[in-house]
């Protein structure tokens, strides 16, 4: 491709809408442009990219016998009101654009495709002799984010990879998991790719096992921890670790005390001598359910240790069967709006009793308690003790009516010790997701009633799983793990173009003559190759191709004469003088290296 | 591929949802299936066949020099705003899928690109030095259809190749618009398909000229009229001919005679024996405008002829600068509810007098008038006396005001003479829309404000064309045309697989070998081969291979002991035996030359 006909467009300054360095370059670069907000047109160099990742994605999972389909953008509300999704994802968190089509039909933009994908298997695979399989499409789909931000990174459409397999068992499932987690592997590290595998949080896609694949990068939005052997890495959202133990309370009598103005943590150990170890903060929140159910709940926690609002709300879901849609602590306002008393706000303690909730007009009148993992075995702790202004102090579960409901609801750290290993420490880097694998079981063709005929000639449910990779986001990952300080620096097997012949002056007969005796060289040799033969100035060429990454240049200057080029490669900014037939030589081995 | 992964599932039984043969067939081969009305899921044959017709497309497409891009879905009502066309594709004709996001933005979803497409340029292409350029994208379109069928047909999500190119002047645009003519061709020959080329109406997307690419099929819902000699060709909707001359009025005086009950052209003629091409029918109709504008139009024309509603409604578009959004006749009804005297239908001359209007509660107040150009020469023409149950006959237009705007809004009809030739007569045949080229001119860059920097320096809008293949339709249209009571018979350039091995009895170990080695050779030879392994009947295996429709068949039966198979070809149900060895040297010869 000559460059005069790609309609390159490059911006020497940075658009203010950019905020972290690779949504900048691609906007510099010409890659992409604004449509409206979080909406972006992949222009002809970017759609190269996509297109390289695509076939990419398209060889390992042919590879492993998946099936490419294509399924609907557009999805019937009834298909996810059966399924029991339709409200959280639009009324709910309203994460669906939804509408209404000309007979007022309600209907839904695709973030997804369990529900139709689920359907139609139930309806096409008849008998266990066609499992398992396993369908995949490349698609955009749609997100209407609160806060569309940082480029493709969190667009509100975007194009993804998702596959969706059927099993007749739990076991076959496992394996194609593990077939999948080696394609992806073997995909990102195709792609040029730093990543990591990390345990993870399963959203609401749901299901009983997830795994994210992280391309490290500090501009990620995911933090990761990261044992030292490497053999545990988690999602934040998701990591457990090995607390600190307690420091040894000495209070072995049980009494009240006062505490004024002793409302954090912070107050009453500075005031009182405690440590934070010793003490039992409660924490009250409101989860609003699916079906508008708005139940109170009252969670205790050891008093240095951090709530994980995501172990909270996914313990909720499990332990009501109902999908939480917002969760948040509740405030003295809302207390007053409930018609409620204020509570001990301070001085809650776990005993807090339900009574406090007999006047609530909308909510449920008793709390659902659960106590972290971190408080279970503590004695002699202090706690609130339900009045203002005062605690207790020596106290133990028996003496405040028995442990709630015990779950990991803490936050794990880094710096902290590993569960496998208590000599293994947990170190954080971020993370930029871009890819996300699920064991679903059963849930959706359970309530999508999804069934084939097993050995046994009985009808049941398919146990399933699904694996997605943003190919748009990870095309922006890319550039935000590999640029510097002059623009990206495209991995080889993704980048637009693999190499540019940059001719200095064009208006030079033995310049001109050489470029295009190489262009048509390279071209003839399959190379994906640009020849730069604008009427510019030297340096804006350079700088030009630069920015747009092109791993490979070979420059063509005043030593054509004697057929000598430059061959400089961006990744490692090192530049050699050799005869053109030998850059040529030496280039196409390079580059059939680093594609095997 | 073994058809044992395959997931195939094909239908004894017709399903009651489809009306046309390649429907029920796509449904029953199980290449697609409805998710909703006008909605379809692509399984993976058929989305073998849609990528091997996007190939085609890409290669056809990058020859020219266009470039690949992909914009997005969605789009901001803004910039429909802006261009004009958001009333019309969304409140109009409701054509256009239309919701808010979650900060109640107006957003559409794209059934075309030109708004899109025209900002980016404009913001992108500084200098007629970057022209010209073509950009395309291959992707899922939207329209909510008011009857949405035919599958693939008529749906509402589909996919479309569309491009737009970018041109500093007219002759520039033309040559690209013929570049475009000629990859059509190409592409359409490729695909195995016969195709003709027809001027077409350029509808809502607008522009000077337009032509169609139709496959030829009895389904098809668009009349195609073709000369004789080939040299002329179009939808009926734009065409023209030659009109029969008009039987000699002998009535030279000008009268009024009362006609009692006779109201139609039919009635009028047996009872006074007139010729129909001596009458002047009138026609009168409202037209819908943009920005709410009812407009009462009278239309004259010969008694012997059809009004063309599209040609009409082009010419109103044109002769007002607005867009028509919807156009009917005037009913008894309607006129009671605008608070007007009735008509005298029946006997309406082409001077019926705007007082009719005067009172009107929200019509224009005059009638825009238009005359066929069969009624311009008409010599004592017989006509309404604008009094019920009198008509006017020996009349000229002297005598009623003068000829109203004399345009082309006749329907030519097959068996009529041709424009550029006499001797040349219009033939029907019926035709399935797949491709559409557009000369756009400056229409939207103009509205847009998209501009570049010309020559002397100057800013100057875009010179604009448009072109569109339907993809999805595309593949529907190669099995309306290509099929038979047997099932699909697909072209091979675009089939799933270009051949199927069957194995009549896979538990004999022979054929199962033979099978096994022949599967291997194919692969090895780059053929897309798929293996009937399946423990089914022989005569199962090949119903299904003809449904499915895969150009060639090698059988491997009882003579596998001596190495004999039997080659089949789908198209001309020809079976020849031969060693196997043979066979696939045959086979591979046949494909080459059929992809060559």
């Amino acid at each position: 491709m000559r460059v005069s006909n790609l309609m390159l467009t490059t911006l020497r300054n940075v658009p203010a809408e950019a905020e972290i360095t690779s949504h900048k370059l691609l906007l510099r670069g010409g890659f992409i442009r604004r449509v409206t907000s979080g909406i972006y047109a992949y222009m002809p160099m970017m759609w190269k990219v996509l297109e390289k990742i695509t076939k990419i994605v398209q060889e390992e999972m042919n590879a492993k016998g998946c099936l490419q389909t294509l399924l609907p953008q557009i999805h019937p509300a009834d298909l996810w009101k059966e399924s029991g999704r339709w409200e959280g994802y639009t009324a709910g968190e309203g994460i669906m654009f939804n509408l209404k089509d000309r007979q007022e039909k309600e209907l839904g933009l695709a973030p997804t495709h369990e529900e139709v994908i689920t359907k139609i298997a139930g309806e096409s695979i008849n008998s266990y002799k066609q499992l398992p399989v396993n369908l995949y499409q490349i698609q955009t789909k749609f997100r209407d984010e609160i806060r569309p931000r940082f480029g493709l990174m969190r667009s509100r459409e975007f194009i993804m990879k998702d596959a969706y397999s059927f099993h007749q068992n739990k076991s076959d499932l496992k394996l194609t998991y593990k077939e999948m987690d080696d394609a992806y592997r073997k995909i990102f590290r195709r792609c040029g790719l730093e990543t990591v595998a990390v345990d993870a949080d399963s959203g609401a896609i749901g299901g009983s096992a997830s795994q994210e694949f992280m391309v490290t990068a500090e501009a990620g939005e995911d933090m990761i921890l990261i044992s030292s052997d490497g053999l545990y890495s988690a999602n934040q959202e998701k990591a457990v670790s090995r607390y600190s133990d307690p420091i040894i309370s000495g209070f072995n009598k049980a009494e009240v005390i006062t505490t004024p103005n002793q409302n954090s943590i912070e107050e009453l150990c500075r005031t009182q001598s405690f440590d934070p170890s010793q003490i039992i903060k409660v924490i009250v929140m409101l989860a609003i359910l699916e079906e508008g159910i708005k139940q109170p709940i009252l969670v205790s926690i050891r008093g240095d240790q951090e709530l994980n609002i995501v172990k909270l709300t996914n313990s909720i879901s499990k332990h009501l069967d109902k999908l939480v849609i917002d969760i948040f602590p509740i405030t003295e306002e809302q207390l007053s709006i409930e018609g409620l008393d204020q509570l001990p706000f301070g001085s809650i303690a776990p005993d807090l009793e339900n009574t406090f909730l007999s006047n609530a007009k909308s909510w449920e009148k008793e709390f659902l308690r659960f106590a972290d993992l971190t408080v279970s075995e503590l004695k002699n702790f202090v706690c609130g003790a339900n009045k203002k202004d005062h605690h207790r102090i020596g106290m133990n579960w028996d003496l405040i009516g028995g442990l709630p409901k015990e779950i990991d609801i803490r936050k794990a750290n880094p710096g902290e010790r590993c569960i496998h290993d208590e000599k293994q420490i947990l170190n954080e880097c971020r993370g930029i997701e871009v890819g996300h694998i699920f064991q679903l079981g059963c849930k959706y063709s359970k309530s999508l009633n999804a069934t084939f005929t097993n050995q046994e000639g009985n009808q049941e449910p398919f146990w399933m799983g699904c694996y997605g990779i943003g190919v748009s986001r990870l095309a922006q990952a890319a550039v935000e793990q590999n640029n510097d300080e002059n623009g990206i620096i495209w991995p080889l097997t993704i980048a637009p173009y693999e190499v540019i012949i940059t001719v200095a002056n064009i208006e030079d007969i033995n310049q001109k003559a050489l470029g295009e005796k190489l262009y048509k060289q390279l071209k003839k040799e399959k190379v994906d190759v640009l020849f730069d033969d604008r009427k510019e100035r030297a340096g804006v060429k350079f700088k030009d191709a630069d920015l747009i990454g092109i791993p490979w240049r070979i420059v063509v200057g005043r030593d054509s004469v004697s057929e000598e080029v430059e061959l400089f490669e961006r990744c490692t900014n090192s530049i050699k003088s050799l005869k053109a037939e030998k850059a040529l030589q030496e280039l196409i081995k390079e580059i059939n290296l680093k594609k095997s």
